[in-house]
C-alpha cells in the first residue's frame, strides 16, 4: 500500500499534506490512470491518520478531477490526465509559501495544546440537546441576548466596566466591527489611529473610504491641545497595550484623551482592548471605558487572543446614546456569528470555563516566556542585541545593534525558513525605528527560539 | 417552589420567559429582597427544563441586578432594588413586540424538526478529534480549504458547475458577500437590483455608498437592449427564484442578459441563488453561472434556507479573474467563519448528509404545502382571493380581491396578532402591485394557517 511520511510540525494540514502526495504520485506517474487507490479505512489505518483525513485528500482529489470514484467500489485514478494540467502546473501559492516557513516570527498562533477542545466540544453537544429551539431562532442583529447578558457580566467583575447587556453587540471578528463602526460615526470623519499600529486598522479605514491621519505615538506624551492641533474627531487606540510597541498608556493621557473627546459632541474614543487579558503581571488595566460618563469610548475586544482566532468571534460594547443610534440605523444587518458558537460562548464565560481557560493560558505563557527569556540570556547574541518586553501581549521586540536595512535581514532570514516582521512594518512615516525585530513568541519552542536566534547571530554579527 | 407556566411555542426562548416571569415577580414584590431563589438543580427538575436554562435566565437577572448570587450559599433576590429602576420600567421592546406576534407570516424560520442536530452534534465532536491542529490554524481569508473543496464536488454535481475550489469564498452570510463584492467591484459602479426583490439587498448596496437602480420585473421582459438603456453595469439578479415574486427567470431573457454583460468590459452579473435548491418539482434549474464562458457571473449561495439562518455561512463563486484580483486586493481581511462551523459543514457536505438533508427538507416542505394547500382549499376566503405558487420556494402569495389599502390589513392583522407581508413591501415605485399578502409557510401548521385565513377573511370580505 502507499506509504507516506508526514510533516507532524507542518502548517498544512494533514489531509492537504496526504492530497500533495498522491496527487505528485499521480503526475510523475507512480500512480497510473485506472489504477485503484486504498479504501479511506484501510488507508487511514495503514498511516496512522483519521479516515475522515483520507475522505477529505480524496474528496479535494475529485474535485479537482485527479481521482473519480465508483459506488460501492471505491477510488481510481482518473485515466485521462490531459484536463487537470492546469491545475498541476499551477499548484495554489499559498501551499508552496506555507512549507518554506520552518519558524514564524512575524505572527501568533495559538499552540493547539492551549485550545480547551474537550469543554468545547462538550459544550456544543449540551447546547444542541438544551437550546435546540433557541438556537433557530433568528439571531437578533446585536447578538445573542445569552452571550451579550454573559459578557455583560464577565465585563463587570474582570473588566470593572458598569454596562448593560444591550449595549453589548456582537460581530464576526474585530475587522467586521470596525467596519460597523464606521458605518455607524460616518466614513466623513476623520480617523485618527496609533502610529505604529497593527497593519489592518489602517487597511480597514481606508477600504470604508474613511479619512485616516496616523498619530505618532512614540514620541512625546500626547496631551490635550497636541489632539486638538491634529485636526481628528475620532480616535482608535490600544492604551491597555499597543501593538507593537507595548506601550501602556498612562493615566494622564488617559484623562487628557477624554477631556479632549469631551469637549466636541462628534469626538469619540476607540479603545481596542485586543490583548488586555494577558497581562501576566499584576491585575488587568482597568479599560478607558471605565473613566468615560459622557458615553464618548466604543469599547472593542475580541475572543482571538484569548481563546482562538478560528472562533472569529469579537464585541464592541457602545455607550448607550450610539447604541440606540446603532439600532435604529443599521439593524437591518443580520448577526455575522453563528447561534451555536454564541451559545457555547455564552456557557463557556458563564459557567466559568473562560476564567479558568483564562488564568491556564496566561500560566501557559508566562513559563513559555521565562523559558524563551532564558535561552536569550544564554544565547551569542545577546552582545548584538537588545530584548525588550512589557509584561504584557505576545510578544517581544529585539533591538539589533546592526546597520544592516531590516528588508535585508528580513529577506535573509526568509531564505533560511524564518518569517519575521519588523517594527518599522507597522510605521508609516515619519516615525523612524529601524533595527526592532518582533519576536511573536506563543507559537515558538526554546529549540525554534534558539535556532531564530542563531540565524540572526549569522546575519548581523 | 415557584412554579411558572412556559408558552412551548413562543418565539421567546425558555430562558428568556423564565427570566420574565421571575422578573415581574420581583418588581410585583412576590420575590422579595433578600428571598433565596431555588438552586439551580432542582428548580430545573422541578419547571422539567434544563439547568442551562435555569442558569442563563439567572444570569441575566444578575446582570440587570435584579438577582445576587453567593459562592457555595446560591442566588438571592437583590435587597436594594431603586437601582435597576430604569431597566424595569423600560423593558426591552423587542421582547415585548416579538411576544404579541402569535402568527408571523412575514417571514420563514426554519422549523426545529428540521434541524439536523444529533448529526451536526455529532459532527462537531468528530472535527474536534480529528481536526485538532487544523482548526486553530489560521484559516485562509478565502475560507478553509476543505469547505472550499467539498463546495466545488457538489456544485459539480448538484448544480453541474464546472469551477475550481480556488474560485469559492466563504463568508457569514449572504449580506457580508454582498458587501464584499462592492468592494471588488467599486462602489461607482451602478448596480441593477430587480424590483420586487429582497429589502436588504438595496439597503446592503446603499450602506455601501453604491448607486443602485430599480429595475421593474413584473413588467414587460427585459432584453439585452432595454438592459442597455437603462444605464447599469452591473446587475443583482435571482434567476431560479426571484423574491417575493416568484419569477423564474426563461431561457431567452438569461442569454439576453449574459449577452448585454458581454458587451463591455466592466459588465458583471450577480447571481443570488438564494433558494434554488428548494424546489418541489423537477431538477432544479441550472444556475446562469453555467452558461457564462466569458468571466461575468458572480454567484452567490447561502445555507440560511437549506440548513439554517443560525450558521450564518454563505459563499460566492467568483469568475477567474475576478477571484484573482480579490485575492490580490482584499486578502488582507479575515475569513468571518469560524474553522469549527467551515469544517463541520464540510464533513456535512462531503459525507452524503447534506443531500439527505435536503431531500428530507424537500419531503417536509412539499408535504407542508400540500396540507396547506387543501386548508386553502377548504376554506371561505376562496371567493375573495387567489393563491399563487411557483413550486418553488418557501412562500405562496395571496391575491386579495379588496380595495383596502395594504397597510390598513397589515394593521388589523396585527391587532390579531398576525404579521403580515405584502408584495408592495418590496416594491419601490413606480411598480405597483397593492392586495398581494404573502405567505411565507415554512413555520406554519394547518392551524396557524387556519386562523390567519380566517382572520384575514373578517377583515376583507
Amino acid at each position: 500500500m502507499l506509504t507516506y511520511n508526514f510533516e507532524r510540525n507542518s502548517k498544512a494540514p494533514l489531509y492537504e499534506q496526504l492530497y500533495d502526495f498522491i496527487k505528485s504520485d499521480i503526475i510523475s506517474g507512480k500512480i497510473k490512470g485506472g489504477d485503484k487507490l486504498p479504501s479511506k479505512r484501510e488507508f487511514a489505518a495503514h498511516l496512522g491518520i483519521s479516515k475522515v483525513t483520507v475522505e477529505a485528500a480524496y474528496s479535494a482529489l475529485i474535485s479537482e478531477g485527479y481521482v473519480y470514484s465508483l459506488e460501492k467500489k471505491g477510488y481510481y485514478c482518473e485515466k485521462n490526465l490531459a484536463l487537470p494540467e492546469k491545475t498541476a502546473s499551477a499548484p495554489p501559492a499559498k501551499k508552496e509559501e506555507r512549507k518554506k516557513i520552518d519558524i514564524d516570527l512575524s505572527s501568533n498562533a495559538v499552540p493547539g495544546t492551549q485550545f480547551p477542545f474537550s469543554v468545547w466540544s462538550r459544550l456544543m453537544r449540551e447546547i444542541t440537546l438544551n437550546y435546540s429551539r433557541e438556537l433557530l431562532d433568528p439571531i437578533p442583529f446585536e447578538g445573542a441576548w445569552i452571550l451579550r447578558s454573559a459578557l455583560s457580566a464577565y465585563l463587570m467583575s474582570e473588566r470593572g466596566m458598569n454596562i448593560s447587556p444591550e449595549q453589548i453587540f456582537i460581530g464576526a471578528g474585530s475587522e467586521y466591527l470596525y467596519t460597523q463602526i464606521i458605518r455607524l460615526l460616518g466614513a466623513e470623519n476623520i480617523y485618527g489611529i496609533e502610529n505604529p499600529s497593527y497593519h489592518k486598522i489602517s487597511k480597514v479605514y481606508s477600504m470604508n473610504g474613511a479619512l485616516i491621519r496616523q498619530i505618532d505615538i512614540t514620541g512625546e506624551t500626547l496631551d490635550a491641545e497636541a489632539l486638538e492641533n491634529i485636526g481628528i474627531n475620532i480616535f482608535h487606540i490600544s492604551p491597555s497595550h499597543n501593538f507593537p510597541t507595548g506601550t501602556v498608556m498612562g493615566a494622564k493621557e488617559r484623562h487628557d484623551i477624554l477631556s479632549w473627546a469631551n469637549k466636541k459632541g462628534r469626538r469619540y474614543v476607540i479603545e481596542d482592548d485586543f490583548d488586555s487579558e494577558l497581562r501576566f503581571e499584576g491585575k488587568p488595566i482597568p479599560p478607558m471605558q471605565t473613566l468615560d460618563s459622557a458615553g464618548k469610548v466604543i469599547y472593542i475586544n475580541t475572543f482571538s487572543k484569548t481563546i482562538s482566532p478560528a472562533l472569529r468571534i469579537g464585541y464592541m460594547v457602545l455607550p448607550e446614546e450610539l447604541a440606540d443610534r446603532y439600532r435604529s440605523t443599521l439593524s437591518f444587518n443580520s448577526c455575522t456569528v453563528s447561534s451555536f458558537d454564541q451559545y457555547a460562548l455564552a456557557d463557556f464565560i458563564s459557567r466559568g470555563y473562560f476564567e479558568r481557560h483564562l488564568s491556564r493560558t496566561k500560566k501557559y505563557y508566562r513559563i513559555l516566556r521565562e523559558k524563551l527569556l532564558a535561552v536569550y540570556e544564554k544565547s551569542k547574541i545577546k552582545p548584538c542585541a537588545e530584548l525588550c518586553e512589557s509584561q504584557a501581549g505576545l510578544h517581544f521586540a529585539l533591538k539589533l545593534r546592526t546597520d544592516l536595512p531590516d528588508e535585508n535581514i528580513k529577506a535573509r532570514l526568509a531564505s533560511v525558513g524564518i518569517k519575521a516582521a519588523f517594527m518599522s512594518d507597522y510605521c508609516s512615516a515619519p516615525i523612524d525605528r529601524p533595527y526592532e525585530l518582533l519576536i511573536n513568541y506563543s507559537g515558538l519552542d526554546e529549540d525554534k527560539f534558539l535556532r531564530a536566534l542563531a540565524a540572526i547571530y549569522e546575519i548581523i554579527c
